[in-house]
């Protein structure tokens, strides 16, 4: 697997790329999943995933599937058949929460706003208001699908109004924006490894609170999924060590160096980082003459998403600079198939180096595919960006 | 994550040792899920599982997930509320598989065997034939909690009488003794990648036949569980290559280089250097007056369980093991739990080497603990068989 093909730089929806020295961490020979050893990488594990999710809760862990699997975890954990949850729908993401509790027999009710908009607190009151007892509200943080940056103050503070539990999908926005977990009293909230934690996908960090442990201890039925079972997970990650299922060893591994990683270099500026690249990327990208997908205001930095321009084919460009530059970025999903393209500065990619470099490929190629640019403007604006960052440590 | 407690043999019943090749792939930059030479690296990954399971099953395929994910991946996918499943239980992946396909709704029929000995074909023909419409007939073939190995020819000739899918966990078996999915008539099969495969845990290889994929078209519900929806996934692995989740793709690597190293090899000859260290290893403890544990006739070679000696107290040779030798042995689960222990020798870690120094180290902390043994019988009675052996290349 040694040939040119393997070396790419990952600047799409995921995954990232990761340092060499959480690749190095895997390389390290296996230990048992009970043994003391790993249980305490497991430990420090929990507690740097505390220290990202900004929480002190107790059941902080990381579940042995992709962050799909942890939204799963959440709506299969809280809900049972004929219970109500609320579900903002603004992007692929929203979608597949809707589609993920409607299978445990709950009822969903959807909050829709456009593609590429945020839900506003006001059409989320209104859905709480019109149902008595709903038991949770779900909303994405980090639409993957779209770029769009939701506030979740308001509708966490609609949930406890109404009593309900307040889920969120923060895979695409843990270690890449604040995720305030205590803070925005989130109550249950998952991550994957494979976006600004800078891993290789394969787990989904989730933290429950007192609330949702609580929902949990007054379950009627089981939980419907065995694998995702928390009443029984949370006996293997508590001091009872009480086996489950086999831990998928190598993966703490990355996970933890990843997470001691952000923590070394510490969250505030990490966050700067993503946010200084990002803005870098976006100025570039509108003095290129392209247009930008998501709401002004609300957009990621980590996760950029533009609109392919008139008369450039999508796949053409996509390919190219896959092939020219050994750079990956991600295409449309859903309704905007073939109409965006998704670009991601995550983790270990978020670097101005490839910031410059992403600006530098995507202005020749569609210089050459007939749209219209000046050339150097777009890595002149992404510069000024950089000039006018105050603190030198953001480079 | 340096220091010795790092440097570890496993010799117990899963995560099995690593070959270096298997680790140095793991330290791979990461390629995206959906670039091309990845597609390449899972079509490759695809045509060796289907060499390991002996099968030309179109859908075969890993799940993102250890091998319980496998298990339930076969539960949700084919049972619907209502539908009957007869479950052989004689041991705690029997109990785990009743547990996990009751959760779908349907009514589990349990067929019981002393933990340590197999179902006998005659009891399972019984209660197929008092139940009418049976489903799926689901069984384990090597039981990692008791070292058991289930023959599987005469159960699946029922299980086709009776026009029931047949469900095999071969988590523990595949690629240490044959697992010939298309001439066992095997409906559907998973396994895990951390025991022969030689792979950390956190895939789950599964296979199924045509007939479960009928099964699969014919659904009246959808999957519950979305995660693990193969109507979903067999579209991401398949041509269409349509995103379902973000595949662990450094898993893939380890999971491609290890039936890399093991097709290379020679599936013959991995069958066979586990048959013999597993007798070898048997012999030995035999010699050390000990007494396994499952049914004679039925030992597994590659995961051996043994009575804990009398007056001998478990945790404490464990712990000996573990901090004199770095040598992990895996306890007993359950009903059996404190009582028997459980000897790994799987995948890379299936050498003639670990046999030689477990027996050692064994008879050494025994003797000390009290269990009458004659020094170097073990070793002995091990070498005995290694000699007895035709071929030179089983060393």
């Amino acid at each position: 697997m040694n040939d040119e093909r393997m070396d790419r730089i990952l600047l799409g929806p995921g995954p990232s790329d990761c340092h060499p020295d959480v690749l190095r961490a895997m390389a390290s020979p296996l230990l048992g999943h009970l043994d003391p050893a790993f249980l305490a990488i497991m430990n420090e594990t929990r507690e740097r995933l505390r220290a990202l999710f900004q929480t002190r809760h107790s059941l902080t862990l990381a579940m042995s599937g992709t962050g799909s699997a942890g939204m799963e975890t959440l709506m299969v954990n809280a809900l049972e058949p004929g219970d109500k949850i609320v579900v903002g729908i603004n992007g692929l993401f929203g979608e597949r929460m809707a589609d993920v509790a409607a299978r445990t027999g709950a009822e969903v009710i959807p909050v829709r706003a456009p593609w590429g908009r945020i839900l506003e607190p006001e059409q989320v009151r209104d859905v709480l208001r019109a149902h008595r007892r709903v038991k949770a509200l779900a909303v994405v943080h980090a639409e993957t699908s779209t770029g769009v940056w939701q506030p979740l103050e308001d509708l966490s503070r609609l949930a406890r109004e109404h009593e309900a539990l307040f889920l969120v999908d923060a895979v695409t926005s843990l270690g890449g924006v604040p995720v305030q977990v205590d803070d925005f009293g989130v109550d249950g909230c998952y991550s994957g490894t494979q976006k600004c934690l800078g891993a290789p996908p394969g787990l989904s960090p989730v933290t429950l609170s007192p609330r949702f442990e609580e929902v949990l201890s007054k379950r009627r039925t089981k939980v419907q999924s065995w694998y995702l079972d928390l009443t029984m997970i949370r006996q293997y990650w508590g001091e009872e060590r009480f086996y489950h299922h086999t831990a998928p060893v190598t993966m703490v591994y990355a996970l933890h160096a990843a997470l001691g990683l952000i923590l070394e270099e510490g969250l505030e500026r990490v966050f700067r980082r993503h946010l200084l690249n990002g803005r870098a990327l976006q100025a570039g990208l509108e003095a290129m003459g392209l247009k930008l997908f998501a709401q002004e205001g609300h957009r990621l930095p980590q996760l950029t998403a533009v609109w392919v321009p008139e008369g450039v084919r999508d796949e053409e460009v996509r390919g190219r600079l896959l092939r020219e530059y050994g750079i990956e970025i991600g295409g449309g999903l859903g309704e905007v198939k073939g109409r965006i393209w998704r670009l991601g500065l995550m983790g270990h990619s978020s670097r101005r180096r490839n910031v410059m470099l992403l600006l530098a490929a995507l202005e020749q190629i569609l210089g050459e595919a007939g749209h219209p640019v000046e050339r150097g403007a777009a890595c002149a604006a992404a510069e000024e960006v950089y000039q006018k960052s105050a603190s030198p440590d953001d480079r």
